[in-house]
């Protein structure tokens, strides 16, 4: 049986590499008529696509989920819609492959040019949610990238429906089927072949929860490429403007409190703590936030009885994805910088200040994917930066930091061209 | 003793970490004060490194190591001196921190600026090579990263005693001296645990061969950055200038063969085999090349009783690191580009034509980090490109492919400015 499955997968695997060299020299026509058919077919299967998810709901609730984790897995005829446009959206971006990075000529007459090239194969690993099967296959196929999709268990039936969508939009477009892959089981076995192959496939992007991520970097022997979570820094220096403090640091706490870029942890500088604190407080309590204070911040807010209750260590580096936010008071930028490099999770963190010396000192001294100076956080995005799609915000250093988009998903090549030139 | 090593590894790594966001906001001319000084500091230590060394080679001799490994440990005034000047061209060129990557303003009016920062704290995998502390600890020093150094038990007395220079260069610069460290034990516990260290280490370049770093990819959390073998492709097409064909195919095979950018495999294009092959071949045997030739190629030759062996299958994927080349005819230039997509390791590729149509076909089909047009493979190299230096010859497709300059040491971030603007 194992051993069965690591044959299909291998299998799987090695089409992958081959249908990515045919994909990496297509046509950026090609690419976009096979996405313009997508769009189309996904638009009129919406009946069969909810009746996939309607089984999948059913399993939901015979194996007792619960109506969050149920509602994360429901397609729905607006969602249906939604990820059309996404579709069409993708197929109107630029492609990356084939751009220009560097044209040099070296003094022996050498021409060296740096082009754009897809990865090759790209393995997605992913949880519950209905629209990253077309998500990730689209971003994907855009950037000339060969993709072996394998979702959870909660949405097979979801996926399967999708996934089914995508071989005819391929031949249509003159493309290789095996272009876009979704492995047909989720038993575990399955993914820990997929994680080895390094010789066919070429990057892991796993997006989910922490727990998935630390599996797949764990057993995986091809390069992965993550997406942690997001522990995001507010700092409000001495020299914050009060008015615009209050409106960004309730804007990246509560905008989407879910979401990765969201903030969790405020820092006041102790100069303006007693005048700003309370007003920002209250902001933050009129939108049904809970405050985790230090001493500092307790003091202060004990003294005009706004609510509130004294943070543990681990509050300090929480990611609460909630109504929740933990407040600290700091004597100084260097001891805020040394706290968001210590405490964060290097995601996405601001300064409020009018101060630009401070700014300056702020944006360089915090070693994160996204250093933001009087606006809020929750712009660490890749439709909001103008990359027009995302397939994630990477929290890595090497290959892409911040937001990936259609670029991120691309290596580049040389070409080297001469006449005869010999190494002396 | 091994949860001691975990100790010893892990406070190493948190000593770098702290190290590397001083060294990230390090003024370029305290790095380059600190090139120098250790450049002197070589100069001056010439005795106390030749010692060393002769205590590495008098266990080399005591552990029955051959010439040629013996060979590989040695160090020379001659060595010391070039590596002397390599410290000092490292602090000339230019610092690629802070350099401005993309500058750009959103309709909104944020201004998104990317720019290159250090990476963070690297660890070096190394074998017995006596010049390779010096050689990462000054890349990683001129790009910004702290480096841990980690280098095989045959040159620990010498790894030693050059490591043991590089805290007075640091001090002297004002730079921390915890930004360069050799972990100091060669203990497999030790290793085990930095490859697993992914909170303080945020990227491992393994420097050696295959078995060394299918095990640092195999155990490793931390990311990985491999420079596997090359086996290289000369392919020689119908369109062919013959003296061309045969300078550049013996500089690609000839010139160093122990280099990972030497051909180790000839197609011929079978429409010119028969008037090019033995050109070639003579001018390759005349350099003490062997031939190992599939049918095609062996018959022709046979004719002109030009001596050969019948290849074996593994010969047409082997690295051979030596005066040995594999020779097969194909049928068309589609043929050669399939053959090398699946018998190469992507690492550097030749056409030799006067045909441009088949040149473009050849450049864009082949899906390797470099491809080369009418010059030699042996060119893929970082002095070669302009890098002024390199780490190595990544076969990686994510974060960099090709040479590894001080560019590609580098991560970059957003820097993102506003007055006020909130997420709608």
């Amino acid at each position: 049986m194992s051993a069965d499955l690591a044959q299909l997968v291998t299998a799987i695997a090695q089409r992958a590499r081959a249908a990515s060299l045919v994909l990496a020299v297509a046509p950026t026509a090609a690419k976009n008529a096979a996405l313009m058919r997508l769009a189309s077919l996904i638009a009129s299967s919406q009946d069969a696509l909810l009746a996939a998810n309607a089984r999948d709901l059913a399993d939901a609730k015979a194996n007792g989920l619960t109506a969050a984790q149920t509602d994360r897995l429901t397609l729905t005829p607006t969602r249906i819609t939604q990820l059309v446009e996404s579709v069409k959206q993708v197929a109107a971006l630029p492609d990356p492959v084939g751009e220009m990075l560097e044209d040099t000529t070296r003094p022996n007459g050498l021409r060296i040019r740096r082009v754009r090239v897809p990865i090759g194969v790209i393995g997605i690993i992913y949880e519950a949610r209905p629209n990253v099967t077309i998500d990730c296959a689209i971003l994907c196929l855009k950037s000339g990238n060969a993709s072996i999709l394998r979702g959870g268990r909660e949405i097979f039936n979801t996926n399967t429906a999708f996934a089914a969508l995508i071989p005819d939009a391929l031949r249509h477009a003159g493309l290789p089927a095996d272009a876009v892959q979704l492995i047909p089981t989720t038993d575990r076995a399955a993914l820990n072949t997929l994680l080895k192959l390094d010789q066919y496939v070429h990057c892991i992007i796993p997006r989910g929860g922490e727990s998935l991520i630390r599996f797949v970097t764990g057993n995986a022997t091809v390069p992965v490429l993550k997406h942690y979570n997001g522990v995001c820094f507010v700092y409000l220096d001495a020299a914050a403007d009060a008015g615009l403090a209050e409106k960004v640091t309730v804007n990246a706490k509560t905008n989407r409190v879910s979401a990765c870029n969201s903030a969790e942890q405020l820092l006041v500088h102790r100069d303006v703590a007693e005048k700003l604190l309370p007003r920002i407080a209250r902001a933050l309590i009129a939108k049904k936030v809970s405050l985790r204070c230090d001493a500092g911040s307790a003091a202060i807010l004990a003294r005009e009885n706004i609510p509130h209750t004294a943070a543990t260590a681990a509050d300090y580096r929480a990611e609460f994805l909630d109504y929740i936010m933990a407040v600290r008071v700091v004597d100084s930028v260097d001891t805020a910088i040394a706290t968001i490099n210590r405490d964060s999770s290097a995601h996405s963190d601001a300064i409020i200040t009018q101060d630009e010396v401070t700014a300056r000192r702020f944006l360089a001294g915090v070693d994160s994917a996204a250093v933001f100076w009087n606006t809020s956080t929750r712009f660490n995005d890749g439709f909001e930066f103008g990359f027009g799609a995302e397939i994630g915000i990477s929290t890595d250093r090497l290959h892409a930091r911040g937001p990936m988009g259609l670029r991120e998903l691309c290596s580049y090549k040389f070409l080297v061209e001469g006449n005869g030139q010999l190494r002396g």
